[in-house]
């Protein structure tokens, strides 16, 4: 049953409880009450009649934008669910986008679930409907259809929301992580690191001063102009969870080709070079919730550094690295010590809960 | 991160524990080998090469199959997870490809996002998606792209699994909820409450001897069988958390009109109407994963009931009311006892956890 499925209904419903309760899963007027109250009103304010319980798009009208439809969901369980920079909300929503957005897609429409313990606040879901609302209208995509289900005090940690994408890719972007060539630059947008270091931080169980804000943000406008600029740009991947050691590790393995990158050219914040060194955390494995790496061919990395550069979410972009034709699928860095070290996908648990 | 990410890699991971860990979240190396080996080999196991990170389809070829594209999304959190008749991958995907089917689409391609508690069985995974998989399979439909996380013990029960669908609504069909006619057949396609009898006997809160399956099926076929036969149906709904008492209302409401039901003519398994006598239950409000409610303009009404029963998910088709120009968005019910008595929607909670 979709979460949007009563808006047909002439009148909104309200909820009249200060928390969730079973009631609010049982698909009954209940529960339309709170999607109603929660959900529709911050979906679909002014014009919920247009939503339907099932959303439908003209496929014409969708071709219109290219050739090819992008379908990709994540499921968000972080932990706070409120931290500086975002929320889960902002989160779920920003995350999707950017799915969508890595593989050259313009992002259009979010379907969202929602997994609720009960006893959670009226007011915390009202929060985190908002943030979704007010992220997907600035990113200029539609949240059109949803799910909620509550269970009961215990069986989950407040709220879990998975958000499914769709988008469409224009017809002159083919972007795949296994074109990856020798020589190609390997770029980031900014500063890494933030959103991992900002989650541990906001769990409160280390006493560090620093309030490191996450970097969680839409990148699908930045990636669009960076298209622009630079339309051979081989793959773009989003450095979330494993970090950008993971994201490298893929690129070089499917590509079949070797990266190294430089240690000193990877732009880090003095606030979370210190919080891993004082944890002993490798920054290159922190997750990011705005940031992507790009891996753009020798001709076109000047144009593509410089577009990125002048975007307000690329301003600290650099190229961290190239890749070159040593051993496939290895990657490798030089150290602020002269040394060369091998950078490995990330073995075992880093952070659980991160996204 | 989607779980289909690691596709390209040339040999599938495998998982040496026994059990999910925080580190089967984190993003890197067992994160991958777990998605290899449960879901990517389950899912995709002869053509895995074909899957993408963000799954992709070309909009000519979508555009062959009808003009508007379907989306719908669902979450599943149903307890316990292997009950008679079903078990939570067998639900999400058919409740999926039901919201789909419902609206008139072809249910083509689906994703999943799976949150898993550290310590849950790799083989109670393993048989999940494999139940998935079989069930996509059986339907027609693809499995194309998927995400997992994994939180600490204590912070979900197992496993929830979010399932959304695309499919695409051919171009001479026309079904919504606000179409319901005066004068209308309301059908169903069998048994009702099945579904929900099953879940609480299966708990074993109960002590009670019966078995009862689920009524868990894909009903596409059925659907795509009747709207051949009898093309004018106004409307589809799958009578689920809330029962068939909630779809006629939201039914009655939308359209504008009365619903009279009949009680005699409910079909109804004795063991379930016994099961709902004896706790006090309504068996309106039961839930069910494979049963439809329809209305049928008078004309059509004898051809939409033989081609229901001509099928096998069918076989138990019934006329169980009738729409009326009476007091809009009212449902009422013709007893067994000659007395009339108001269908109301579902107050308060009547199962947690059904679905």
């Amino acid at each position: 049953m979709n979460i949007l499925k009563p808006l047909r209904k002439r009148v909104l419903g309200r909820v009249h409880v200060p928390a969730v309760t079973l009631a609010h899963g049982g698909g009954g007027k209940a529960m339309k009450d709170l999607i109603d109250d929660v959900f529709v009103s911050a979906f679909a304010p002014l014009d919920a009649h247009v939503l339907e319980d099932q959303a439908r798009f003209d496929l014409a009208a969708l071709a219109r934008h290219g050739d090819r439809l992008a379908f990709t969901t994540d499921a968000f369980v972080v932990d706070p669910l409120f931290f500086p920079g975002g929320d889960i909300g902002k989160l779920a929503v920003c995350g999707t986008i950017n799915d969508l957005a890595v593989g050259g897609a313009l992002p259009l429409y979010l379907s969202c679930a929602v997994v609720i313990e009960e006893g959670t606040k009226i007011e915390l879901l009202r929060q985190v409907a908002m943030s979704m609302a007010e992220t997907a209208r600035s990113a200029g995509v539609s949240i059109v259809t949803g799910d909620t289900k509550v269970v009961q005090r215990g069986a989950c940690d407040k709220v879990f929301i998975t958000t499914t994408g769709i988008g469409v890719i224009p017809q002159n972007v083919s972007l795949g992580i296994e074109g990856v060539r020798p020589g190609d630059g390997i770029l980031v947008n900014g500063l890494l690191g933030d959103h991992g270091a900002s989650i541990l931080c906001a769990r409160g169980d280390l006493a560090l001063d620093t309030e490191i804000e996450s970097d969680c943000a839409a990148l699908h406008e930045l990636i669009g102009a960076l298209l622009r600029a630079a339309p051979g740009t081989r793959c773009i991947r989003d450095a979330t969870r494993g970090g950008i050691a993971t994201v490298l590790n893929e690129m070089a393995e499917a590509s079949g080709v070797s990266i190294d990158i430089d240690e000193a050219a990877i732009p880090l914040r003095d606030e979370v070079r210190g919080f891993c060194e004082i944890l002993g955390l490798d920054p290159l494995y922190l997750a990011n919730e705005g940031k992507i790496v790009m891996a753009v061919p020798p001709e076109e990395i000047d144009a593509a550094l410089s577009t990125l550069r002048a975007h307000p979410l690329g301003a600290g972009a650099a190229i961290v690295g190239r890749a070159g034709s040593g051993e496939a699928g290895r990657v490798t860095m030089q150290t602020f010590f002269g040394g060369r070290r091998i950078v490995d996908m990330l073995v075992g648990e880093q952070l659980p809960r991160i996204c």
